[in-house]
């Protein structure tokens, strides 16, 4: 791995980019009781008004609202109550001048009306009623359509279902639609020292982080866990797993032991799996550097080498993968928070840093406390709410300038 | 409901708080696999150091650091290779004064070595090794335990399972451990003019919005959503519904229409289906003040009365039964982002005002743009991002002011 052919984040994803243009993405329709949290994968238009018909915001006495010019607190306006609508029901009958119906919040307007006067400011006198105030027209109505008018975008592609989206699709009675299909990724986690987290390490190995990490992180972020396997740094037995991998993923992620050595192996295995293979060696981020990205075109899957350190395979996976579906499936990227970084941050040269953070609360605002330790350490990581990105043309931070937290 | 009796946000919490306190939480035992989105119900210590033994965190050779002392760039210290390390192997000799060790990155360091000696600065010079740089004791280690520490808290009760957690928990070995059962919640959507979102609604009539958007909430905050029906606005059957949910559930929502008939018939309701009935009677909140909460205490589940506009019982879901699961479980509430008001927004006299807000980036700050609509528009919820509460005794927002926004 030389230094010039190291990528920025930028150009890493623009190459990613260029490969992942003929991924087929597809659809599948859900309803609404299992779409929570997915992404609606067209945009969706309103069939009919929301309301249907003209509804009391109020309770209270449709009426014309010329009806009742220059009624006030000391001098009512008297109408001749035409009827009752009952909720639920249709009006049945029309308002002519001088004339109003009481309507529950909810109901539906008689026609004429145009207005209704809140059941506060109106007095029952036997067989007609008195109101207090003079309404403009559309008081107290929320006219058909005000809410959805009919052929109107209600939600665009790209769309998370959150529940204020199920409530607009009941409203819409959209209760079938399609959302993306997650892609399918595969995880293959290298290296003689590790063993899966259910056994006891002998001396000099350990429990392999990294695949439920990176599982948890790819369900997270949109994409199905087709994988998940443990190989040892064997030239071969990578080179199967990667093929086996290939067959049935969109996104092969391959977390490699850091050693110089290894690097080089799991570039070669994808050489060999892949063609035409390894078109990214090295990324210009800290923790991250030794990350390696390739194509198999025959498949169209991606092939993503991440360090073996767990925050530096978190770290690239989110900036990388993280960034691909959101991309792919027309998503906006989460709010980042705002702050003040509480300490100075030293940058690295020629290289951007990912920074994990604690966001503390001073009264109505955020500082952003960075969490420091070795790229090996997973605590570092759950002791951090998210991370601040250093540019890689920037020296660093200083105590107190503004930066944006990422949640994690 | 009279001006007196109606509480504030925090007056219902306290009240809610109360009741509550009875309320059986459980633990279940969950797997690894099916953990993430959970919160931790126990402080869950380490039951061994992490990492086991000390490794490498660069490729390089093991040395007693002090016999580098001296070496530089034009003077190498001459170490005899005692022998290499393989990944994954327990390192099977130590290192005596003079002697080091080649050893890959994550690789064990043999005993009485304390530093290694980066390969980049090193030389192979047949049979012994030339250093060419003094490294401090500890350099390129990772001490056992230095990441986790046996006995060491590791995640305390109330965690939420991100990926991170996924990988601490896997990197110590427990793979199962005890987190929350949701609490569970009835939905009943009241009124004569619901049907269900799978129907046609005839003149007059809508459609539920809010059994769908309350379940999707419900799931998102952390409940088990054990049914859900539409009830007509018919006392007896209220009463049954009522009585029906109590019995299976922690939690019962009713939503209900608006108008103040069917406010009081919640009301009567929730006192013949349960003891000691209702205990809040209207919250000064706006949108919410049609908010009536209740208790059974031989059942114990708390029972809350919701407004029938969608964005207000959203709202007051949120405030008041999404901050009982954080209370309950522990959890730490979410991170609100801070931005500035874009316009001036009317507060409410003794209400607190929840308003929508859409968060626009501009640089590295936000502006939180006001979406005003009338509550029964679901699309006011659609369009925003979050929400800004403006205080009680707040006259309202000023153009440019600093408001805290928490996502919806």
């Amino acid at each position: 791995m030389n230094l010039l052919s190291v990528d920025t984040i930028e150009q890493a994803r623009e190459k990613i980019r260029a490969c992942v243009k003929s991924l087929p993405i597809k659809n599948e329709t859900v309803s609404l009781d299992e779409s929570l949290g997915r992404i609606l994968a067209l945009d969706i238009f309103a069939e009919e008004d929301i309301p249907a018909f003209n509804r009391a915001t109020v309770d209270g006495y449709a009426v014309i609202s010329s009806d009742t010019a220059g009624a006030g607190e000391a001098i009512p306006v008297f109408l001749k109550c035409a009827g009752e609508v009952s909720m639920g029901e249709a009006a049945g009958f029309s308002i002519h001048s001088g004339e109003c119906a009481y309507v529950p919040t909810g109901g539906m307007i008689p026609s004429g009306a145009d207005a209704v006067a809140m059941i506060e400011y109106c007095e029952d006198s036997g067989g007609s009623i008195a109101v207090y105030e003079a309404v403009a027209s559309g008081a107290g109505v929320a006219l058909a359509g005000e809410d959805i008018k009919k052929g109107a975008l209600l939600l665009r592609r790209g769309t998370l279902i959150r529940p204020q989206e199920a409530g607009a699709l009941s409203a819409a009675g959209i209760i079938h639609f399609p959302v993306f299909v997650p892609l399918r990724l595969s995880i293959i986690s290298t290296g003689d020292e590790l063993v899966s987290p259910e056994g006891i390490p002998a001396p000099g190995k350990i429990r392999d982080i990294n695949s439920n990490a990176l599982k948890a992180l790819s369900l997270r972020r949109g994409y199905s866990v087709v994988s998940s396997k443990i190989v040892s740094d064997d030239a071969a037995l990578l080179e199967a797993a990667i093929g086996e991998a290939i067959a049935i993923s969109d996104v092969v992620v391959i977390s490699g032991g850091s050693s110089k050595g290894e690097k080089d192996s799991t570039a070669s295995a994808i050489n060999r799996a892949a063609k035409p293979g390894v078109f990214s060696h090295g990324l210009s981020l800290k923790p991250g550097k030794p990350t390696i990205l390739g194509w198999d075109e025959e498949s169209r899957t991606l092939l993503a080498g991440l360090p073996g350190h767990p925050v530096a395979a978190m770290v690239v996976f989110e900036l990388l993968l993280g960034w691909l579906c959101d991309k792919l499936f027309d998503r906006p990227p989460g709010f980042a928070v705002p702050a003040r970084i509480s300490c100075n941050v030293p940058g690295s040269p020629g290289r951007a840093v990912c920074q994990p953070v604690i966001l503390r609360l001073e009264g109505d605002s955020y500082t952003a406390e960075p969490v420091f330790g070795k790229s090996g350490m997973i605590t570092t990581l759950t002791r951090a709410d998210g991370y601040v990105m250093i540019d890689l043309n920037k020296e660093g931070l200083k105590k107190g300038e503004s930066v944006m937290v990422h949640l994690f």
